[in-house]
C-alpha cells in the first residue's frame, strides 16, 4: 500500500507475520465484499482469522487501512494476472492477435463476481473514501489503458495501425471491451456477467470495430 | 412508479397534491444524493418540504418507495430530455449526423454531477435494493440502446449502414460513447467529468470509429 503504510512496514517480514497478514486479508476480503465497510466487525474478523483483535490492529493499523489494502491487493492482483497472461506483444505479433487476446483475458479476469462486488463497494463508498476509487481506477482501467497505449504506440510506429493519439485510442478500445459488461454488472448484478463464449464473441467484435477504425487501410 | 404504487395513486390528482409531491421529491432528491439512503431522516425531509412527517408518509408510503420514486424520476427525466432534444432521425438525416447529435446530447444530459451521484448511490445500494439498479438500467442505458437500435435498423434497411445485429451494434456505440466518461466519474469523482468541448470531441471520434466499422463502405 502506497498511501498509508501499515504501522509495522519498517520491520522485516517474518514468515509468521506473512501468514498472519494472509489470514487477515483473506477474512477481510470475504467480510468487506459481503457486508460492506460499516457491516464489518473487527472482532468477528479477528475470530475468522483465528487471532486476537489486538493482533489484527497491530498488523493492519485500522479498519480504514485494511479496507484500502484489500482494494489495492484485489485490483493489483487482477492487473498482475493480465500482465502475466498477456505480456506486451512480440515484434511479429499482428495487432488483431494481440488485441483479441488482451480483450478476452481482460474480460475473463476482471468481469468476475468477486471484482464486480468490489467495484460496487468502492463506488458506493466514494463519498467517504474517494482515494479508494482513485486507487481502483489507477490499478484497474488506467493500467490496462497504459498497457494498450504502449502496444498501440509500437504498432503505429511500424505502420501496422493508424493511430494519431495512442492513449485516446487505447481508452476507446478499453471501454468498448469493458463498458457494456461492467456497467450491466454494476446495475443488473452478477447474474448479468456473460459466459465465456459470449465474452469471447464480444472481444472479437470489439477488436473488429477497433481495427476498422484504426487499421492500416483506413482514413 | 411501476413496481410500488404510492398509496394514494388511485385518488384523483389535485393541484395541492401535485405541489406537495413536488416539494417532497425536490427535498428527497437533494437529501438522498447528499446523505445516501441511511443518512436521510424523514423528519428532516418533512421540515425541508415544509410539511409534517405524517403528510410525507401519506403521500409517498415509505422511505423505500420515495427512494425508488426519486431514482425513477431522475433517470426517466434524463431519458425524456434526450428523446425530446434528439428525436428518431428523419428519412433524410445521414447516420453520422444523427449519431453525432445523439452522442453529444447524451453526454451533456447524462454525465452531470447530479446523475453521476445518483448512479453511485444506486450502485452502492445494489445489495439492499437490486430493483433500483434494474430500474436505472432500464430507464437509462437500455432506453438509449433501444433508441439507437431502432435508428440503426432503419439505416441498415436502406443500406446506409452495414449492421447485421442492430442491438449489438447499438450497445457497442452506447458504451463507446459513455464507458470512459461514466466510469471515470464513478471512480474519480465528478471533477473528472469532461467539459463541453471535450465531450463534443469525444462524441465525434466515437461516431467516426462506429462509422468506420459499420458504414456502407466497410466489410
Amino acid at each position: 500500500m502506497t498511501a498509508t503504510p501499515a504501522p509495522e512496514a519498517s520491520k522485516p517480514p517474518s514468515s509468521r507475520r506473512v501468514r498472519t497478514l494472509a489470514a487477515i486479508h483473506a477474512a477481510a476480503e470475504r467480510q468487506f465484499l459481503e457486508y460492506g465497510f460499516d457491516g464489518v466487525s473487527m472482532d468477528h474478523l479477528a475470530e475468522l482469522a483465528g487471532i486476537t483483535k489486538q493482533t489484527v490492529y497491530s498488523h493492519v493499523g485500522s479498519k480504514e487501512a485494511l479496507f484500502l489494502e484489500v482494494v489495492d491487493r484485489m485490483t493489483g492482483g487482477a492487473g498482475d494476472a493480465l500482465a502475466d497472461i498477456v505480456p506486451q506483444p512480440a515484434a511479429e505479433t499482428a495487432p488483431e492477435i494481440f488485441l483479441t487476446r488482451f480483450a478476452e483475458e481482460q474480460l475473463y479476469i476482471v468481469t468476475t463476481p468477486r471484482l464486480m462486488k468490489l467495484r460496487r463497494l468502492v463506488i458506493g463508498e466514494m463519498k467517504r473514501f474517494p482515494a479508494l476509487g482513485a486507487m481502483l481506477y489507477r490499478r484497474g482501467p488506467a493500467r490496462s489503458i497504459a498497457r494498450l497505449t504502449e502496444a498501440l504506440t509500437g504498432y503505429a510506429a511500424d505502420g501496422r495501425l493508424k493511430v494519431d493519439d495512442p492513449q485516446a485510442a487505447a481508452s476507446h478500445l478499453n471501454w468498448l471491451i469493458m463498458g457494456e459488461v461492467v456497467n450491466q454488472a454494476m446495475l443488473l448484478g452478477d447474474g448479468s456477467i456473460p459466459d465465456a463464449a459470449s465474452k469471447q464473441a464480444h472481444a472479437r467484435e470489439c477488436v473488429r470495430i477497433f481495427m476498422a477504425a484504426f487499421g492500416p487501410e483506413n482514413r
